[in-house]
């Protein structure tokens, strides 16, 4: 099954996350793909020392400028998908998690013509997971679960920077 | 700070454990308080093998009935907001998670009224996620972040029952 999570608030990458503890309390083996993310965030470092979890990031320290990426960032996400391509036909493992997928295909480093037949045509017990905002309606459309996450308060617009150990 | 994460979709629980599975990787230490749960979720497998985080259920295994609560749910629950109130005061963890008090106050197991002086009077740098459908207002004009997990798209509503290492 599909699962999105998209909306403009906090909890779609954790949401994630925390799937990926749920499935591997049963055993499942995951990997998650983080496009448009090559920074230290914490959640790195509790998952490498969990057994049957692999987190690949697949982007520059920076940030992607929307309408400009660089050639990396768009090298860089075309590595990702092509690692989610291998991934979903390889059936090594039971969760996919494509972090970020959303984000990639809104700034143009990825194109949802070369996205969705791929999706469609994945496994059906294999569980794949795309966050991100702006999920593109196609994309809506084709999943199986989606949950918008809405912001109703955040610190950050009161002026609060974002924080280690809950943002980063 | 205090985070909320309510809505009718799925990603609320999740999100939490997420945060802390972040906040871990800082080697912050984390408390889970899980209201009106008794069940072997799949999360409760994969946490009890990482260290500096402590997960503590206190609900049966079968669910509560709506405006009639057994005394067992209700002395429970009261056992569970109590081990909430002496961490939130012993200043021993970083991050406390309240899964599901929103649940548990939306079906009268607790009252909001004793809830909120303690949440109001916590240090601000401990990190208190609450989660479960329909937050009170009150909780929503006191927090720092509250996001709405809506459901846009679900199995269940076609029929789709709990999946295990998905829902469980």
């Amino acid at each position: 099954m599909i699962q999105v999570y998209t909306g403009n608030g906090k909890g779609k990458t954790t949401a994630a996350i925390g799937q990926a503890i749920r499935a591997l309390g049963h055993n499942w083996k995951v990997l998650m793909i983080q496009f448009m993310k090559g920074d230290e965030y914490g959640e790195i470092n509790t998952l490498k020392n969990i057994s049957n979890i692999t987190v690949k990031q697949f982007g520059l320290k920076t940030f992607v400028k929307k309408g400009e990426p660089k050639p990396e960032d768009i090298k860089l996400a075309r590595e990702g998908w092509q690692l989610a391509k291998e991934a979903i036909a390889g059936r090594k493992y039971d969760m996919i998690i494509l972090d970020e997928l959303n984000c990639a295909l809104d700034y143009g480093l990825l194109d949802i013509k070369e996205i969705l037949p791929v999706l469609v045509s994945a496994p059906r017990d294999l569980e794949i997971i795309i966050t991100g905002r702006y999920a593109p309606e196609e994309l809506i459309k084709i999943a199986d679960l989606v949950s918008e996450v809405k912001e109703i308060k955040h610190p950050l617009t009161k002026g609060v920077v974002n924080r280690i150990g809950i943002d980063y």
